[in-house]
C-alpha cells in the first residue's frame, strides 16, 4: 500500500551515505517530494468511471457496442478498475453491465448503486466483480434528498455491505459530498464500515468544493481511522480534481476515480490523462509499468466522438498545442535540450513536439533549426537578417508555415543570386 | 498582504464565545480553511498576462485593434494588472504597448522583458507603470539557454532594477523555471534584489511541474525570506495551475498571473474564470467586491474569437455543460435546493442552471419538474409511468427534449381520454 517509503540510511549494515529515494541526498533536488510513509504517488490504482460517471455527462449516449468498445480499450490501457452505471437505471442498462461482466477483460468490473438492499441484489446479480456502494451524508443531501439520519445511514450500510460480502463480491462504501458533511459523523460511519470488513472507503468531492489541502487533511485523518482502502472522487467545478487527486495520494488514498477527458455530470471529474500527465512527472517509473501511455489519444478520440465534443484545446497531453513551443527564447532552449521548457516528453506519448517559427515572437534560433530542416545553407548572420525580415512580415499580418518557407527560400535564392 | 487573519477571541475584552473567521467556532464546517496570519486568499491581486504570456500560445496573432478591445474588456472587469509582450519582440509590439499605456485605463500597464539593460531601457520608454523582469535561473536554462552564472544574474539583476526605479517605474524581478533552481541560490537572489527594494519578486512554474505542496513550501519560505510582494506565475502541464495558484495564496503570494481561458506557451497558464471558480468558494465577498463576473463569459468569447478556438467543454464556469445536471438522483436535490450539488451560482456569472431530463439516467423527479413547465397536471404515480415510458425510449436511442416532450405530451393526451 506505500510504496514510496523513506530511507534514511543505507540498508545493508554498513555506514552509507544517506539516502532518500534510492539517491543520495545531496543529489536531490529539495523540491522532490520526500517519500513519506503515507504516500501512494507511486502505487495507486485507477478506477474508470467513463462508463458510469461518463453517462452522467450531458452529451453521453452509449450504445452497447460502444460500451464494449470502451471497456475494451480502459482494459487494454491498463486501469485496473472499469465502473459501470447503474443496472438499475434502466433495462438496458443492466444488460450492458452483464455483457460486459462476460468480456473477461484484465480489468476488474464494478458497478455503482444506491446503499439499499433491492439495488445491492440487482448489482450482484450481473456477475460484476466488484458492487459501489454510495450514499449522501451532508446536511443539504439528508434534508433535500433521501432524508434519512445518520444511525439510519450505518445500519443501511452494514446490512448492505455484509450482504454484498455474503454473495463473495469486493465492496465499497462511499459518502457523497464528504467535504460538506459533518465530520465527526462521518468518520464514526467510515471507521463502522471498516471494521465490518469493507475493502474500500470512497470520499467524494460530490460539488467539486474542495482545495488540495483540505483534501488532504480528510484523507490523511480518514487515514489514521480505517484500515481499509480508501478511493477519493473529484469533480472539477473549481478546476482542481487533477491536482487534488495527487494531494489524496500523497496523504493516502489508494484508488483514484477518473473519466476520460474528464466527462461527467456538469464539469466532470479527474481526468484519466490529466491523472497521467501529472503523476509522470514524479512518478514515471510506476506508470509507464501499468499503463500503455501511447493509447491515451486513441481513448480520448473515441470518447470525444462518442460524445460529441472536440479535445480542449488545453487537455493535458493531447490538447493541440501541448508540445508546441513559440517564443524566441523558448524555442532556442528547446532545440539545445527539449527539458529546458518540457516537463512531459511527447515521445512517451506517442506524440511530436513542434517548434512555432512563423510569429513576430520567433526568434533566430528557430529560424535557424527551420533553415536546416529545408536542406538550406546560411551563415548566422544570413539567419540573423532573416529572421528580421519574418518578424516585419509577421507584424503585419498571421503567418502560416508556408509564408515563412517563402521568406526563407526567397531569401535564400538572393543570396545565391549575389 | 493578510486579509485574513484568525480572531481566537472576542475583540472587546469581555468574554466572548470563541470565534473563527467571523463565527463563533462551533457554527464552522471543519473543512473551512482557517484563516492563518499567512493566508492571502482574501487579499489577492491578478496579473492578466493574456496580451503576453497569451501572445505566445500556438494560436494567437493579436492586431492592434484587438489588443485594445481586450486591454479595455480586462480593466473593466477589474483586474489589477494587464501584462503586455516585451516591446523589444517586434516594433508592433512597442507600437502597441504605448498605445495601450496611452488608453488611460483603470488597471496598472506592465510590460515582460528579458532582465539586461537595452531590454529595461525600451521597456521604460514605451510609458509603463511598471516592468516585470524575468530572468532564468535553473541549471537547465543556465546551461542550454542564457550560459550565466548566479553571481552575474545577481549583479545584472541589481543594475537593472535600479535603473527601473530611478526611472520612477514599478519593477518585478522573477526567476524563470524556479522549482528546477537550486533552492538556496534562488533565495539569495530574492534577498538580494529584495533587500535593494523590488516591488515584487517572482516564481514561475514555466513548465508546469509543481504540485501544491511544492508550491506552497516554496512560497511559505520565500515569505519568510522577502518583505516585498510575492507574484506567482504557473503553468498548466500537469492541469494543476489552478490548485497550484490558490496554494500559493494560502502561503502567502500575493499577485496571481492568470490568461483568459489560460491560453499561453504549449497548455498555458491558470486561467483567469478558473481563478474565479476557484476563489469564489473560500472567499466569495472579496472576489464580488473587485470582479465584474457577468462580463466573464463575454471576455472569454472575445479572445476565443480572436485565438480562433472553442471554449473547452469543460471550462470552469463557461463549459456548457458546467451548470447540467443529468442523473436522476441529482436532478431530485436540484430541483428541491440547488446548493446540493452546486458550489457556484449560475446567477453569480450571469449563467442559467438546466436540468438535463431526456435521458435514461432521469428520474420522475425532473420528468415532474418538466411536466410542471408544460403546464400539464399529473398525479405523482403518472409522473413516475411516464418516466419509465421516456427511460425505456432513451436505453434505444438519444433523447432530444423535443421527443421526452412528444412522449409527455401524448401520454397526457391518453390520460384526458381514458
Amino acid at each position: 500500500m506505500c510504496g514510496d517509503r523513506t530511507e534514511v540510511n543505507g540498508t545493508n549494515g554498513t555506514t552509507a551515505t544517506p539516502t532518500l529515494g534510492g539517491k543520495p541526498l545531496h543529489q536531490r533536488s529539495p523540491y522532490e517530494s520526500v517519500g513519506d510513509f503515507l504516500s501512494n504517488v507511486n502505487n495507486f490504482k485507477i478506477i474508470e468511471s467513463t462508463l458510469r460517471e461518463g453517462e452522467q455527462f450531458a452529451n453521453a449516449f452509449f450504445d452497447t457496442e460502444t460500451k464494449i468498445k470502451i471497456a475494451t480499450a480502459l482494459s487494454d490501457f491498463g486501469v485496473e478498475y472499469i465502473e459501470l452505471t447503474s443496472p438499475v437505471a434502466s433495462q438496458q442498462s443492466r444488460e450492458d453491465c452483464e455483457a460486459i461482466c462476460k468480456l473477461g477483460l484484465k480489468s476488474k468490473i464494478l458497478t455503482h448503486v444506491r446503499c439499499t438492499m433491492e439495488d445491492a441484489k440487482i448489482a450482484c446479480d450481473t456477475g460484476v466483480d466488484g458492487v459501489d456502494l454510495v450514499i449522501g451524508t451532508s446536511s443539504f443531501l439528508r434534508e433535500h434528498s433521501h432524508g434519512k439520519d445518520m444511525l439510519a445511514i450505518e445500519k443501511a450500510a452494514i446490512e448492505v455491505i455484509e450482504y454484498v460480502k455474503s454473495r463473495g463480491v469486493e465492496v465499497r462504501f462511499s459518502s457523497e459530498d464528504s467535504f460538506r458533511s459533518d465530520l465527526v459523523d462521518l468518520l464514526q460511519l467510515y471507521r463502522a464500515v471498516d471494521r465490518i470488513g469493507v475493502n474500500r472507503v470512497g470520499v467524494a468531492d460530490t460539488v467539486g468544493c474542495a482545495t488540495p489541502r483540505q483534501v488532504y487533511d480528510l484523507v490523511r485523518t480518514l487515514r489514521g481511522v480505517v484500515s481499509c482502502d480508501i478511493e477519493i472522487h473529484l469533480h472539477n467545478d473549481t478546476g482542481c480534481a487533477i491536482a487534488n487527486a495527487h494531494a489524496a495520494l500523497e496523504a493516502g488514498a489508494t484508488h483514484i476515480d477518473t473519466s476520460v477527458l474528464g466527462i461527467g455530470e456538469r464539469n466532470g471529474i479527474t481526468s484519466l490523462g490529466g491523472l497521467m500527465a501529472r503523476m509522470m512527472v514524479g512518478s514515471r517509473e510506476y506508470v509507464m509499468s501499468r499503463y500503455k501511455l501511447h493509447k491515451i489519444k486513441e481513448i480520448e478520440d473515441m470518447v470525444a466522438d462518442a460524445v460529441q465534443i472536440n479535445i480542449p484545446f488545453n487537455n493535458p497531453i493531447t490538447g493541440f498545442c501541448a508540445f508546441t513551443h513559440k517564443a524566441g527564447i523558448h524555442a532556442k532552449a528547446i532545440l539545445a535540450n527539449p527539458s529546458t521548457y518540457e516537463i512531459l516528453k511527447p515521445e512517451d506519448y506517442g506524440l511530436n513536439r513542434y517548434v512555432h517559427f512563423a510569429s513576430r515572437l520567433t526568434g533566430w534560433n528557430a529560424i535557424k533549426s527551420r533553415v536546416e530542416q529545408l536542406g538550406l545553407s546560411m551563415t548566422d548572420a544570413q539567419v540573423k537578417e532573416v529572421t528580421a525580415k519574418i518578424k516585419q512580415m509577421a507584424d503585419i499580418r498571421p503567418l502560416a508555415i508556408d509564408d515563412t518557407d517563402s521568406i526563407i527560400r526567397s531569401f535564400h535564392l538572393e543570396l545565391q543570386q549575389k
